[in-house]
């Protein structure tokens, strides 16, 4: 049973929903008359272990639904990775508190810091119950069909690949577009998800789960641009080579090579016009255009998934009352089971911390640069709906020449 | 008198809303019982000297519409610019298809090629119309109040930086984003539509009516991070120094000069990333991070202002009928009469042909690093409805700290 104070922090990147999940953990945790207190951390456990702390009791429903609707993390978030004493302090400050319940939202470190805090709690007898509310728009935690913020930044893919791929048709040439995702494709994937016909582009997608061949990709590029005059190419941010090493750092190396200097090229748009460079030098095709996603796809404002905003409020509310009913630490997922519906369930911490969930195999094509339809067929229902119809100009009524 | 045949085509960069205005031109012409066909030309001037047409006078009303709704050119583009042989061939062409009237969907290029195409017409004694209806995401066209297509991109922009400042402030630091507008700053101005309080972002905005200095620039920064711990800063992809070189080429030469090198640097993420290593380098600060914002602030499938929808409509429904009713070439001009309201005019093609409006003064601060509220008024009531309200968590309630 809970009671108490109850604690609430969001942490590591912003959603579009992730203050969905953190409104449905203090609706829920408000109905409880046993709850005194429900406390919202500022900036994730950096806020924990500088008590700094906002009682969201005292906050109104209206201004509750309000930041619910808002993207990004209300609360604040951080970059902080706590290590086991960082943990300990995380502990101590609860304890000082009289906070007997801990709900982190956030992704697969977050829960792994939610089973550090439980381990200490019950290691010193204290009886704090640490419940991880998924959240990750890379959509890696395993056990879970697909986590909340995932989808609003599908949609947000989406619906850009849409557009562009429509822009590319009026003003054919090569587009390139690099999307966020280090280790998992999803978010590259998901580029795809709303093509219409053969024709539509991307019409090459590469994820960090397959090795990135240069060569390879250069006569992906030439045979599709032959075909259709245009190529439009979703490639992901941790795209690598067979060792490993992330394709912007060979590329990098080129660059240094030829130039016989330490020109510094991080920072967001270098993958993306140093393969937009490649693509011209090595095909001779003129128009060539690179950009990187960046930032909006986390965070753009009006660009969120219904079904996304729902699942994400119900994670929160499903993590009070699984501590509450069930009285048990754990993390929870999403599963789903039908077409489409999905359920929830409370797994170990342990199950879930610090590992992460790729790509399925018959998610992608045999030759690596493309995503299959059950790719597409999983991602659809999460998009959520309302996203607009596009038309094209019949070509069945062309008028003959006359001067030829 | 319109009759005959009619040609409709479209040129420049797509936007949301120029098939509204294709539209407008094509139901309006259909009305007209004197006009026998409604042509439309593939990729624009283009597509007119290849004789490339569609009859869409046998285009159902249902596509139309859906047309209408779908971003980008649905007859296709191009960025060719037709000299005075190019307008001679355009001008044979109608001809000998007995095309009668001629409605350019462009920027002020276009106008420039419907004035040539106007005055060859007139010196062989064949009666052709050729109207230009208005259209840059730039909003660069003099006379026009505002050009359809900027309110839509504007909203874009504005959604982008509303969504990015609520991201740099659950995760401080210093944000960059590149917006289009080589010559006017408008679009980038519309970063800052949506700022609800003071310590909103983009906190800066650089706009290419202005020159930019490097040590002004960082100053500012760092100014702005000390007073809020984070700064995000809104800069047009033509800030230029004082001699008009833009900074890209500046940036590019310090590279150059340090590495001794011939690295290519150019594509959509370079400025970006050169003035983020630049405030890294002379700041300190660790946390910076650039974006470009892309072919998406034109294209983004779903981002759509409902003003712009109405007006790029009616400019095209007015090409038409200005040229039914006046007899007359020329082109379509918006004015502001109200709060809001707008009203439509017939102007000499020479008046706005090849000329660029850039931001009134009353538009820039003092200082060259933001725009004024007066701009903020101007640009609001063009964004239209449905952006999404936000909210924050209320500090009044804040915890007192136990262990300190």
């Amino acid at each position: 049973m809970l009671k108490g104070k109850v604690l609430v922090a969001q942490g590591g990147g912003p959603t579009a929903v992730i203050n969905q999940s953190m409104v449905g953990v203090v609706q829920e945790a408000r109905r409880i008359p046993s709850v005194e207190r429900v406390y919202g951390a500022l900036h994730g456990v950096r806020g924990i272990v500088d008590e700094n702390f906002v009682d969201l009791t005292q906050e109104t429903d209206l201004n509750l639904e309000m930041i619910a609707a808002t993207p990004s993390s209300a609360l604040g978030s951080t970059r902080d990775k706590p290590d086991l004493e960082y943990c300990k302090n995380i502990f101590k400050v609860c304890q000082a508190h009289d906070i007997q319940s801990f709900f982190y939202c956030g992704g697969n470190d977050s829960s792994d810091t939610c089973r550090i805090v439980a381990e200490e709690a019950e290691a010193s007898g204290y009886p704090l119950r640490c419940v991880h509310v998924p959240k990750t728009i890379d959509n890696d935690l395993v056990i879970n069909d697909h986590t909340p913020g995932f989808p609003s930044a599908a949609r947000y893919v989406a619906s850009a690949f849409a557009g562009l791929n429509l822009d590319n048709a009026a003003l054919p040439g090569v587009f390139l577009g690099v999307v966020m995702g280090r280790h998992a494709g999803f978010m590259t994937g998901a580029a795809a998800a709303l093509r219409q016909n053969e024709a539509d582009g991307p019409h090459l997608v590469y994820v960090p789960e397959r090795t990135f061949d240069m060569d390879a990709f250069i006569t992906d590029v030439k045979a599709v641009y032959d075909k259709y005059g245009r190529c439009i190419i979703a490639v992901s941010e941790g795209v690598h080579d067979a060792s490993g090493a992330p394709i912007i750092t060979q590329l990098m190396q080129e660059v240094e090579k030829d130039a016989h200097g330490n020109v510094q090229l991080s920072g967001t748009g270098a993958l993306g016009d140093l393969l937009a460079d490649a693509v011209k030098d090595r095909t001779g095709i003129k128009r060539v255009r690179a950009d990187t996603l960046g930032y909006m796809q986390r965070s753009f404002l009006g660009c969120v998934s219904d079904v996304d905003q729902r699942e994400a409020r119900e994670v929160g509310q499903k993590a009070v009352n699984f501590a509450h009913y069930r009285d048990s630490s754990g993390t929870v997922t999403i599963r789903r089971v039908g077409e489409y519906r999905v359920e929830y369930e409370l797994d170990k911490l342990s199950d879930v911390a610090a590992k992460t969930k790729t790509m399925a195999d018959e998610f992608i094509n045999a030759e690596a640069n493309n995503v299959t339809k059950a790719f597409v067929d999983y991602v659809t229902p999460l998009l959520g709906s309302g996203i607009p119809e596009t038309a094209r100009v019949r070509l069945g009524n062309r008028v003959d020449k006359i001067l030829g």
